[in-house]
């Protein structure tokens, strides 16, 4: 079973490392991780994003399932361009699982980058948008995308020193995927 | 020909009157626009959030084509349940269009919610997180979503007063998916 690792781990400095790790990690639970190419053709070359952009899709085309890392990212939700990945996997009927390294809800997450006021009767920002307020992780398109069309999100009991860096939460993911898409049992070594 | 509008114009006090108004423009374009049910059902009942993801999931199975508004929301790119529906709808084939009210580049956009500094030949943030630098508007993967599942990406010359309320590239989108999806010509009203 392959599964497309989806995250905006791609713009860490050692993106490529983490995508080896989650390769190893996948492997030891019976499974191919298949890591976006971002990293690989490198994010200044201005007539890249096209190559990426196609090599990403043809990758997620060829995987069965996608574990996407929504850790608020830029902002008090999940990284766009995993989203994207998150919703076109959904699209297709892949099985989709996914992890928050960040354990807050939405609408307190909020607060830490806007003003948060009541207004008739809901919670609104400062610009007077409504806050979700359903005691959910991230926007609820998310939400119930992982809940209907695969597993619950993932999240750590509180949140690790490097969310970044720890792949507690993402083994927890590819151990789910491995046992729910019927994978060959874990090897104990990696 | 059914047309989904996703955006987080949903979250404005005043959604269900700019639902109507999208629809309105669509109807003069011979499309008939589904608006998303958040604003119906409401945002403050903590139960609702499984029907409203439902609700619109059948909505975008419905459509034939997306129309995304993808001006920037709490940071500084798109909304997060706009950009997940965006890639469901690609996932399916179904035609993509996408307007953002923000004629600003990405790269430049972050700016103004980080420090941006150049590291190891790259723009990065505070975190050292790479910030992409393609002179794209948003992410990679939902721009060229729109250049290769639809149309390119609208954005206006300039920033609009209100840039929740002009509809201005919003009828721009609907134009084109009328001549793109070949529906039957506008009516002179609505």
């Amino acid at each position: 079973m392959k599964i497309y690792l989806a995250g905006p781990d791609v713009f860490l400095p050692d993106a490529a490392g983490i995508g080896r790790r989650k390769a190893e990690i996948c492997a030891r639970h019976g499974l191919i991780g298949l890591y976006p190419l971002d990293n690989a053709i490198g994010l200044s070359a201005r007539d890249a994003s096209l190559d990426i952009f196609r090599g990403n899709e043809a990758m997620m085309i060829e995987a069965d399932a996608i574990i996407a890392d929504l850790t608020p990212f830029r902002g008090p939700g999940a990284d766009a361009g995993t989203v994207y990945e998150l919703g076109f996997m959904a699209g297709r009927g892949k099985f989709c699982l996914g992890y928050c390294n960040d354990p807050m809800l939405y609408a307190e997450r909020v607060r830490k980058f806007t003003t948060v006021k009541k207004q008739s009767g809901r919670l609104a920002d400062a610009d007077g948008l409504a806050i979700e307020d359903f005691g959910l992780s991230d926007n609820l398109m998310i939400i119930h995308a992982l809940d209907l069309h695969g597993c619950a999100l993932l999240t750590p009991g509180q949140a690790p020193a490097d969310p970044w860096h720890d792949l507690t939460t993402f083994e927890a993911c590819a151990r789910l995927a491995a046992e729910r898409l019927g994978c060959a049992s874990a090897r104990a070594s990696s």
